[in-house]
């Protein structure tokens, strides 16, 4: 299958690398020059349990990308979603599918935007996944992933789809409702993300908080009440005692999450607005009550104007 | 007039030398030994102007304290106000009169669990004053205080003390309205020093954010409703004006909050429970949502377990 990786990070490279292994005719688009030029130049490089080895995998910049692929990954930031689908409109064929692994919500409402809703797919991925520098990758762990069709009568297709990936060994489940998983998914990274990034401490010091129990389970609350309007139905206490098991040092305790690390290690922009931002958007929409995560993103805002220069 | 100042940091210093100049019979309690005993041994220094003096006036620990004065002016941390009335229970007279000037709100009603109603003056004190170190107090700046008797049936006596006050050169002025200024400070302490404290940064700064302006206001809306209950009509946007005026770095812009400085730069306890806190307690006595101040509060509550050892 010709299969374009959209945004070849380290998830993408990653997911690129083990698609390209298993038979599959990859290519990888990026925005990022340096990378796109090494990994064309000296292949990517693979660092797995501390050995390396390079691999050829075709790679280009946005505008250069010509190929019309049986199969898009997506795995840009969520801000930069919008732009790179604009950038690649040229390789969206009639018949790309086009599969969304991007964390974070309304990712879908975009991808619309651009994309026939019989060749969408939604996916959640549980792979990790790290970059040492342009066209460099570091692979550690295992994983999986869940996939599923947003039209309800491409089933077969999605299916057709899990099986090439998990011949390349990434473990891919169909799955009946991955709105669910991708709203629990966006509950642990709207109280562990956005919590740490503003008391500016790892998980297990969260987790060890007086407030914690409470102020995860409001902001939860307000996930569960947007969630309702889109047929998903989270359990509060369900949610929060799957959350509360990661703060567990033998989990993630020991770990600043993603958002710490963008903010405040590394002064980047975060991905707040596609999670407790994108709650706080559709409450004003619908109506509904979430003002927990209104100031929290409004405080993950103030604090992007203050770090990020 | 006998006078005790309880609570004798930098502004209760301030307050007792200038009272104690003006020819009253003044003594100074505090729980900080070290203090204590320096200013009994050496006197109360006052820097002025770059210029030290030493002054003699008694100071003594809660425990130590028998005489009963005719007026007490109490300069405590919001925090350490219950414990150290409960210290001075002896020498809380009959017709000793109680003045408030602790910052925060919510001190009438612990008070009033201590001293009759009609002995009970609130106020509010633009004056400043720093610590140097134990027993050594600097001045500089300008100030006034607003003061006003608690029950309607004493403002005869609350204007006596206003002259006694303003003889010592601290500009006092009888108020009819002490409760409107007490909440207006309130306001100014609930957006600055809270949000400053949980974005560390200074005033102005936190005015150069683009959320700003709505978050301060929804901070003021909160507290005008609480305030409401208690008959002090605060117009929001007034209030709003008021704290935006003080951005210019030509006031105090440049200056951190003191509960930055509390929290942030010396690792204390903040009175938050005394600003925010209490429009969040109030909001769930009353049924009134405060759910922006519920969690500002939440989240200093979670930065002082983080950073006070």
């Amino acid at each position: 299958m010709k299969i374009a990786i959209v945004g070849a990070g380290a998830m993408g490279s990653r997911y690129g690398y083990m698609l390209h292994e298993s038979g599959n005719e990859v290519f990888l688009i990026d925005a990022w020059k340096a990378h796109v030029d090494i990994i064309n130049n000296e292949g990517l490089t693979i660092e797995e349990n501390g050995k390396c080895k390079k691999v050829k995998i075709p790679a280009m910049l946005p505008e250069d990308a010509k190929e019309v692929p049986d199969l898009i990954i997506l795995f840009t930031k969520s801000m930069g979603l919008e732009s790179m689908l604009k950038s690649v409109k040229n390789v969206l064929g009639k018949h790309t599918r086009v599969l969304c692994l991007l964390n974070g919500l309304g990712h879908n409402e975009t991808i619309e935007k651009y994309v026939d809703n019989k060749n969408i797919l939604m996916g959640v991925t549980l792979w990790t996944a790290g970059l040492a520098g342009p066209g460099h990758v570091v692979l550690s762990g295992d994983g999986s992933l869940e996939v599923q069709n947003i039209d309800p009568n491409t089933e077969v297709e999605a299916r057709e789809i899990c099986d090439i990936l998990s011949q390349a060994g990434l473990k891919a489940h169909y799955s009946a409702d991955v709105l669910f998983s991708i709203w629990r998914k966006a509950c642990v990274n709207g109280t562990l993300n956005s919590c740490c990034t503003i008391l500016d401490c790892n998980i297990r010091e969260f987790g060890e908080l007086k407030e914690a129990p409470k102020l995860i389970r409001n902001i939860i609350k307000e996930f569960s009440d947007i969630a309702a309007k889109y047929g998903v139905k989270l359990n509060v206490e369900e949610v929060a005692k799957g959350i509360e098991k990661i703060y567990d040092p033998s989990q993630a305790g020991e770990h600043h999450p993603s958002m710490h690390q963008d903010l405040i290690q590394n002064h980047r922009l975060t991905e707040i607005d596609y999670i407790n931002g994108y709650v706080s958007r559709k409450g004003k929409e619908f109506n509904i009550n979430t003002q927990c995560n209104d100031l929290l993103t409004t405080i993950v805002h103030a604090k992007e104007q203050l770090l990020v220069k």
